[in-house]
């Protein structure tokens, strides 16, 4: 019970490395886990290979979400016990990572995981959620009679910005660029699914709008691909950019954008989490709603903790229809 | 005095015809005033050659901001009535334009004008005041502890943003391409100057603000210049593009920005005297700072009405060091 994932130099899925390591003493207001499973994300990816905001020490962990049962606490620490069932919440990583069979994290972003929930569904809940409910709520003050544009839905991100924007009473119109997964979203709570290889984006979200547009977009893909709907956005429209899919330059078209009165937010929850006031409102938002069983993250895949790797190379592919986990216990 | 300026065609200056033309019947609300003086501004440009957020209807009159005397006014108009002096405050142009012996503009984009100030300056209020007051109050919340960059600076654009900044207790740090103008931004009130051809913007930046960087970007210039300050940026930055000087295209660096929880803020004040209580906000804060004497605009040259194809060219060289203003009156 002491394998660990790390790495000693960018790279991709390669670089990555079991190693056998035992917990260090606990700093003041830390948390040391077992791990029953733990989810990927695309930030592991960037952070991996160097183009994350936050950059590694080598050598590294690597990870951010992980659900397990806490084995020992650090001093101060009033919220948890050895024994209770805890759930990872994303923060810098630089100096942490769950990734392996322990993991440690300050108290302050550790929730409970709910009994409703299995491992696989508690390691999968805070990154898609709480990098949802920051762009949508707390900067993008999502109202009902909003529309919201969610490109690249498929992915575990797309999912939780989906069933929070259904859930608030506002429309998803998601995404996705061949026919394969379009079932699956409007299965996954979209009201609507533009297939981007068949149909011309801006004129279906006018059509779907009726001429209103979409007052929130939330992209992973940047790039090029934000041509594709600066004409169907509304008056005062926000674009949050928080991924890097597109892997082109995302050029900033100041005229079109003035007209709409539009800003473009180059975002990360890293951004909020880091603030105590937003930590605890965001956490309250999702708890509350997987308590009564309005939210529930959709897994698509688990791996063996062995075939992590795996786990990393299929992220890659991009054929992913929700959260990818890998079970560290039997 | 029935001489306009218009234009029929998209192009540069050499679009502009002086045409008689008589006023038509005043529509509700609107003021007819005989022109003393009109400025120019690098909206005029845009608009000209079609680039601006609003568009022509051909033959267009051109032209945002005049100074004059109320000729008459439309049914239900009460702040204004024949002899008084205004001011015009720039709105979306395509419909109106202030450019000639005469203009009539909707009465709740005109202003007194106080006595204080000659023609000239009267009709050079607005457009720069209006501009940065929207960007570095209602958006930015500028406080005293922030310091505000200012590229470009020697246009009246960036002499209002330079007055505004400072008047309020906070720090502006002006640039400007050459050593030229360094003295006169200095005399114009920054607190630091930056000659963006022999030093290093954001390394400069640093070492001014002791490592806390720019709070509030406001640039007209955009593209690639970008780069020379994002290394600089304070946390939760605002960067204003308000114009597009650069010529080249404006890339997103998300990671810079994220790692600095930083937005992009393509921006005109148009976005913001469109709505009433923002246009009578904005009026009441300038108009008592030009009341007391904080703020008094920089006239850089006065042209003959006959001379104004010329004063269109000079501001195409980017020599002048605040407005340019055309006479209409000997």
């Amino acid at each position: 019970m002491n394998k660990i994932v790390q790495f000693k130099e960018f790279g991709g899925p390669e670089k990555l490395q079991f190693t056998s390591l035992e917990p260090g003493k606990l700093e003041a207001g830390e948390v040391l886990f077992k791990v029953d499973a733990f989810a990927l994300n695309r930030a592991d990816i960037l952070f991996l290979n160097g183009h994350h905001y936050s950059l590694p020490n080598f050598p590294s962990r690597i990870g951010s979400e992980a659900a397990g049962v806490v084995e020992a606490v650090g001093s101060g620490v009033t919220n948890f016990k050895p024994g209770d069932k805890v759930s990872s919440i994303p923060f810098h990583n630089d100096a942490y990572g769950t990734q392996g069979e322990w993991a440690i994290v300050p108290e302050q972003y550790l929730c409970s995981w709910p009994d409703s929930l299995s491992a696989e569904e508690a390691c999968s809940v805070w990154m898609q959620y709480l990098t949802a409910y920051y762009a949508l709520f707390e900067v993008g003050k999502l109202t009902e009679n909003d529309y919201v544009l969610i490109p690249a839905a498929s992915s575990s991100a797309g999912i939780g910005a989906i069933q929070l924007t259904e859930e608030a009473g506002a429309k998803a119109i998601a995404t996705t660029r061949t026919q394969d997964k379009a079932e699956f979203l409007l299965t996954a709570g979209a009201s609507f699914v533009v297939v981007t290889e068949d149909e011309n984006l801006a004129e279906r979200i006018l059509e779907i709008t009726g001429g209103q547009g979409v007052r929130l977009v939330y992209d992973p893909i940047a790039g090029s691909f934000t041509k594709a709907y600066l004409d169907a956005l509304a008056r005062h429209a926000i674009i949050f950019l928080y991924g890097l899919l597109g892997g082109d330059a995302t050029e900033v078209d100041i005229v079109a954008m003035v007209r709409k009165a539009a800003v473009i937010h180059p975002y990360s929850m890293f951004n909020h989490v880091c603030e105590a006031e937003q930590l605890e409102k965001g956490k309250d938002y999702i708890f509350s709603r997987l308590l009564n069983g309005s939210l529930r993250p959709l897994v698509d895949r688990v791996f063996d903790f062995e075939q992590t790797l795996d786990a990393y190379r299929y992220m890659e592919t991009n054929q992913q229809k929700g959260k990818i986990v890998v079970k560290t216990t039997a």
